[in-house]
């Protein structure tokens, strides 16, 4: 295992530039892949650190400036991701007032393909006394402290874009991602691999929501939304309208507002634990699929956000501990867990690429099995309490 | 016509240090201009982009880190801007909290000779739900995502900074700025033309308000203010209570509260859509005069702001598509504009520098040409209820 | 005296690396100490400019970028300073928002040895009209405009920091801070000499505390807290509980809340403006002294914060212009000094560090001679209703 460290405040050691490719590595002909790093210059994304994986058949880029979050990502020529109205980003947290628009402010740098939410708290806006609780917590504009490339010189190769950043302070809770996104040569995916710790000496309550986020090509009119689903609940009355088409995608619709909707999923077949969802395109030949755990990740949130092109058309993939509403609301459903004394949860997703009409319908397939399992149960309407944005 | 880019966010392009003279240019050896720019360092400026241009009779520094404001000139050896109590700027917007104070954090960065109030809104703060929408908006506090200089080889030898800047984001309004500030070698002015363009799918709201602040030598006890007036407003008692010499200027006084008087401008003899204001000293031997189209800035505002010397002395001369108060206040009056869906609106405001008393006379017979239109309606109280600041 | 200019504003200058010691200053060899300067990079101390000083036997670091507090320092083997939940300080102000967290937002980055509360405000957050005052003021986060070493090179080789911070805009007070912190070599101490000058033509409050925080090897279970006292008062009925033992310390003990004792300091019996307090060790062989005069600091807080090691267990001894609480409160009481126009108010605070049971025994007779003046007052209760931090 080679390792380059690139970021360790602890040692104060931080690189500017950092290349490197399969023959820098010392890997065999056949094996194509390059990492960089870079700072980026200028508007918003002045200073900002960027990390680009090349596996040969996925490019990604890595903002250790931005809680470690997945910018942008290539696949063959497919784009993952979504043309977000931040225009400019990656956008410096500098830029990003978490308190401004009546704690909306994260929407100011939110333009990632995977944006984090949490650790503290993530969800809708809450007051909690003086203090506002700002959309989608803290940890998707804090910088990490340590960040490091490791690249296996055994096959098949694996190459690991390690990062920590750490969420604390006195009389706050205190918390630390190590995060592991790992990939190898030729692989159309990758996983993200999160360790969430406890830094302090009292027990810590923590959520955490991985905010995916899809545009073109995958999100198109016709496109659709698969996973097996064993209850989906309207988040709201508008989420209702469409609860009945709440798989299927319509085109860019200028002026149409946020659907929202909450899932419990069912487990595999074959790893009770795994469960799966999917976004494919109208003709069933293109898909992203996300694969994770209930047991780590018991809440699915489907954000449907079909405006305009240059409103930000997008679906999000939202797997979590939590649904997106105020902690104390979730917490009063039992849906915050607890980080005790000295303790770690991990969290891993699976993103893969699947190509081809042959491929999807095997997905397909997997979900169908799954869901024979049990009918679906579809809420009409919200059976909660509306809360929030998703 | 030479360009050179400075910055472009879209290919990745900044550029720390840049210096060009006529002999660079290529120019005839008669014509002077030089064009700097660099990158700040330390203190509440640190990383703030400075672009500097000198025609010879004019010299002008531009922020692109802070929405493409005019910071300071200097033209033969007057000052043009103010002394502000912000000692050490240009301050970067990572020191600027503009929902400080009660969103008056804004005037922790106002420094600039020329700073843009919008552009989704301008004004005192004002809330809506539970967000609050701070004083002048954020466009001041917006670095450009692209910057350029164009010099053309053709006489006059046009000398362009040109600069883009997106205040945009998801759920929100978004609107570009294009800048293009020009001179000419040998020029005692400049003019501002920014184009405002809509970026989203949805009609949106704007405000501009230019905010061109002048200390001494241009004012002075005795300085004056003269426009060709059709109505004159004070926004509240304490303007009012200086109604009959709102065109006159005291000396600095310490503990002096600001005046502020809303103006409707009367259109030009030859081109009924242009008008102007001009601030000049005591001896009438030297002036700034502003040109505008009330097409395009409709609104005049004029801040007398005369505390002490240490205090900030200053005028705002303040042509805009508004007044300065709450934006629903303005809309309610039919004084917000909106761009359509692809829309773009374009506001040119030219600033000169005038010296010597037959100069400022011309310039006073204009005026008074343009006045004997019509008496100027003031009015000795507000006529609409009071809102807030300037 | 040899002058190094490392930061002025005035004149565009800024030193990113600066590296000198005894042999480069010309001093005799016997004579050891050493002067580093540089900007860190990274997480959250990305930009933030960072000065060393190594006089032989005390070695300190002072933040530029963070008001000229000071961060750490060492001496002999131990640590003065004290494990902060802030992990990866010294955090540039860029990532504390003030108004975070109901105006709690300071806690975001304070870790510092030295963290200077005030200039306008300081205490705990409160509003006024719209506006948020947060938690212990701007100073903290603000950075340095000048910034200069200067050593003499005559014994006993003084050596300088000097920093000056402008907390200045318009429409609020304009405070300029001049600080020279001052050591010699082999000197197990520091001075901090604070020079407040006020930049506006009107009078101005203001407010000073210096929040000096110690964890181990100082704190310890059975450390003990030593001062000549006229009069203590617990905060809160939280503080009374402790009141019997406000002067001894538990160690680190997860759950426990903070406890806050405000002080009347005798004066000394030499020069009745000088007072003193101790932090020693359990064992009575290692202690920290501050010497401050008590014209210029007459109220004294004793903040005690023995919550687990992990959640920041540290003591702060805070002499001040005032006590902690909100500044209205405090003015009502007296407490708040103006700064009159053109006025100057100079600070001053000695950090000795001892070492020794004799030399710790020494500073213990002088307090105990002190006190004999009168007998502590201790009020079992607050005398004042509750109000917040300390």
């Amino acid at each position: 295992m080679a390792t380059y460290i690139l970021t360790d405040l602890a040692s104060d050691l931080w690189v500017e530039h950092f290349a490197i490719d399969q023959q820098g590595l010392g890997l065999p002909p056949g094996v194509r892949c390059s990492i960089t790093k870079q700072r980026l210059r200028g508007g918003r994304r002045d200073g900002v650190d960027l990390i680009r994986v090349d596996n040969g058949n996925l490019a990604f880029t890595v903002v250790p400036t931005r809680g470690m979050g997945i910018w942008k990502a290539q696949c063959g020529g497919d784009r993952l991701g979504w043309d977000s109205p931040v225009q400019d980003g990656p956008v410096h947290p500098a830029f990003v007032n978490l308190a401004a628009q009546g704690g909306l402010g994260w929407l100011d740098g939110f333009d990632e393909l995977l944006a984090r939410c949490g650790l503290a708290w993530n969800g809708a806006p809450f007051t909690e006394g003086a203090a506002l609780y700002g959309l989608h917590g803290r940890i998707a504009n804090l910088p990490a402290s340590y960040v490091a490339i490791h690249v296996s010189q055994d096959p098949p190769h694996e190459i690991v874009v390690e990062g920590r950043v750490e969420e604390s302070h006195l009389f706050g809770p205190g918390i630390q991602l190590i995060t592991r996104i790992t990939t190898y040569p030729g692989q159309r995916g990758l996983v993200v691999r999160d360790e969430f710790v406890n830094l302090k000496d009292q027990p810590i309550d923590f959520q955490i929501l991985y905010h995916w986020n899809f545009g073109p090509p995958f999100l198109e009119p016709g496109a659709r939304f698969l996973a097996p689903v064993k209850t989906v609940t309207p988040r709201d009355r508008r989420a209702a309208e469409g609860i009945d088409r709440y798989g299927e995608f319509d085109g860019p619709s200028p002026g149409t507002t946020e659907q929202v909707y909450f899932f419990e999923l069912l487990p595999g077949l074959v790893d009770p634990a795994r469960t799966l969802a999917m976004l494919c395109n109208r003709a069933g030949d293109r898909a992203v699929v996300l694969e994770f755990r209930l047991d780590q990740l018991p809440c699915f949130t489907l954000w449907k956000n079909t405006g305009g092109s240059r409103d930000g058309y997008v679906t999000g993939l939202e797997p979590g501990t939590n649904y997106p509403n105020p902690r104390s609301f979730e917490k009063a459903r039992g849906r915050v867990p607890s980080l005790e004394v000295n303790g770690r949860r991990v969290v891993e997703t699976r993103l893969t690429v699947v190509t081809g009409e042959a491929a999807v319908r095997a997905v397909e397939g997997e979900i169908g099995r799954t869901q024979s399992q049990a009918l679906a149960v579809v809420h009409q309407y919200p059976t909660e309490p509306f809360t929030a944005a998703g």
